[in-house]
């Protein structure tokens, strides 16, 4: 009979607040609003409580349980993996985040061309005792924008470039991903297409050059949305310009709590 | 009619090799041995040449043509795209890579706890005229290693640490990944595993105890096995040591052709 | 006259947290215990916050502001450059972290070959209103960890990897990154260097095989050590083992405050 | 008397083309046109061949020569540092890159404001046999780069974004970074700054739409430069635009040989 180290007694008297697996890649279905669902790949954190008494967690049950998930990871589905979480681990407390490319078809604004947009997202979802699981849903969107002072100063032109939109969103009830790339990219000068033909680089490029906004109009003008819904019980954006100007980002980050 | 400024002529008299897109993300189907197929994410890169009288490439023309793919994404279908990038792009030649993790299902040696193994794959066309396309499979594998001299010297114990080992090869006939995966696994200290219990760490490591390899001996052993395999054409192996005892990497490369 | 859009009026209001300037490149000298100062290449992010009636802030000032630092950068000097931004930018508050690479020459165990390791570290600092600059020194330290399962469940030998161990503390006086770095390396299984002879891998072996640790026995020893330091008024360490048995991590992580 | 593991013959009959060190993180000083030198801090991989009777190199023995480099890293020193490599190893070929970000001053267009820019070299040297070693620069630029065709079929505006031109070239004698960094400025529809007061904001935005640049106009401006450039005896050139309507990139590149 092997001995069985991690469950000896430990006498250092000191918690851990988090211990288990950390950038596990692993095949997941995700659930999708126009598809039902989708095939992706994402990276997984999972960690439970240890108590002090406790020398050490059992690493494989973490892979193992991710084994038996056989429903779309979503928003829904995480309440009862930290559960099992802690059931299986003998922990008071659970976390778990997964990251992953989410896929989404948009149409060209003239020609109809379609082509598919990913967003990063990440699903969080800790587990604390025998209160609620707090879910926290993270969607980071790419977006056009135009700087409204090069605009207003130039003779003609305005320098623009990518950006990166990412919210963070506590929810009453489940949200879509789709809901939050939508709302910021009505917040953006412009949205991003994978496909575009003449016609619609022709559109893009007039709509963004008519909506010039700087990183704070784009966060404040999220918030704006997010504020003003009373599903969002807390929420952060930020949004991160890669100038085209410049070697470094311009930045802005509004954090909001309802009460 | 808007004006189509890629198809004006170009007088710098300067052809360009590569013109294309990259960095695009999308779901891809690869072919699977065990499976028939599985789903998974790629990036890809897509290029053509252009003649130095022309101005510009289409770029719009390869993500459509991507989004056309609707056969599983292997070595066997490369050569159709870079034919129909080609002809949709009016190039003579053509290139694609498309890179994207791969999941394998793997047994634990003693406990047959099941687990999934990710190994990083490219999968790379080049067609240039009426030549036979030009097909290379790359596979990156992660291993344990033992260092020989660490053993020898010390009177317990061995430092080890994760590897990855990076094969690229050309072949006359079509091969899997997995065959790519099996060999560089058996010429490793020991293979890894994403599920193992104690019978199994126990088992994994005083297998790689006793099978001490330095990088130089993983390129040997791997080239070793593709030397004698008559289908492969060219192969360079590389195996990388995130060394446990330094900050940096132990490394070796060979690169072999069949005359 | 140009028109200067940042600074008219908005009517949104919604205040902004952090606005600036992000993923700077930089040189800079910082403090170094040994020698006084050393040269080093920084990546910056610097941040104030806007009120609710601004639309924008000055981007330019930012870059000028660092470009006028002319002290070592160091916990110390955080404060002013603090100050600073606050002054130039009009801002109530103000945050800036400054991440490099720090190097100490370490002198190997047996042979006393000299080389030089690399941490990664940060420097943060944050400033809200008339209060007392908020600072916070975070340290990256790779270690060598020794599996304590493995070694007892096996007849010879014991999985054991490269990790990082993660630590970001808040304190009453000045500490050196040095102090840091030497507090994680001792609760490591052994330390790493960048030279090693064999006489010294033949130490750091046996020393890390005399010595397993799992990544909750690592976070333990630290977090004991710095509780018990009445200088560290608030600290969290991390500890990551790239595992050489899988293709994941193991993690663990504490936090923890002098109230 | 310790064993010497990797002195022992090797009985496989295979070579190894390449075996050492990567990833190594060095402070260095680089030769600075402006300044003399400089201080940043490097990545650096070296390594030798291996021939077949032997079992492994020395890996300590490069960290051991790297510091005792003591003149600047220039394309002049490298081949002195490939003999002492060849030296230490007993290797009959060598090979090292050290990569690092390089700081050059530039002052804005109008308002003449100072500020650094960074701009990411290798250095790259290979010595084999008695030949003379083969010595390559690399440079990475960060430019702005505005749409022709989005400029064409608008009514206003141009989307443009930050791109990377990225210059590796061969040469008889001696070149400077900052002649390469010049050299690709002037083929941009901009270059980039770390500090633009409005003034200079407004001349860049006038000025790179003045000058809009596809890729392929990009690559092909600076390849007739260093064409007629009868010192580089090759050279490839690649430019990639971060495009802020899409999420992917486009990418040209030529590669030629002065024969």
């Amino acid at each position: 009979m092997m001995i069985d180290i991690q469950n000896q007694p430990d006498f250092r008297n000191i918690p851990i607040d988090k211990v288990g697996i950390k950038g596990l890649k692993h095949p997941v279905i995700v659930r999708d609003k126009a598809n039902g669902s989708q095939s992706t790949v994402a990276e997984v954190n999972m960690y439970v409580d240890l108590p002090h008494q406790c020398k050490g967690t059992h690493m494989s049950r973490f892979v193992e349980l991710l084994h038996t998930v056989n429903t779309p990871v979503s928003l829904d589905s995480l309440t009862s993996i930290l559960e099992d979480m802690k059931a299986s681990l003998g922990a008071k407390s659970a976390h778990i985040d997964i990251s992953f490319p989410y896929f989404i078809e948009k149409t060209s604004p003239c020609t109809q061309s379609k082509g598919l947009m990913d967003y990063n997202c990440t699903i969080i979802g800790s587990s604390n005792g025998r209160k609620k699981a707090d879910i926290v849903l993270k969607v980071a969107v790419p977006v056009t924008s135009v700087c409204p002072c090069s605009k207003e100063i130039s003779d003609y032109g305005a320098h623009n470039q990518r950006g990166e939109v990412l919210v963070a969103a506590r929810f009453h009830k489940f949200i879509w991903i789709e809901e939050i790339v939508n709302l910021v990219e009505q917040a953006a000068s412009c949205d991003i297409y994978s496909v575009l033909k003449r016609a619609d680089e022709k559109y893009v490029t007039e709509k963004a050059y008519n909506n010039p906004k700087f990183v704070e109009d784009i966060v404040r003008d999220v918030a704006k949305v997010l504020i003003e819904d009373s599903n969002i019980t807390w929420f952060s954006v930020s949004a991160e310009n890669f100038e085209s100007i410049h070697n470094h980002s311009a930045y802005a980050y509004i954090e909001h709590s309802r009460d």
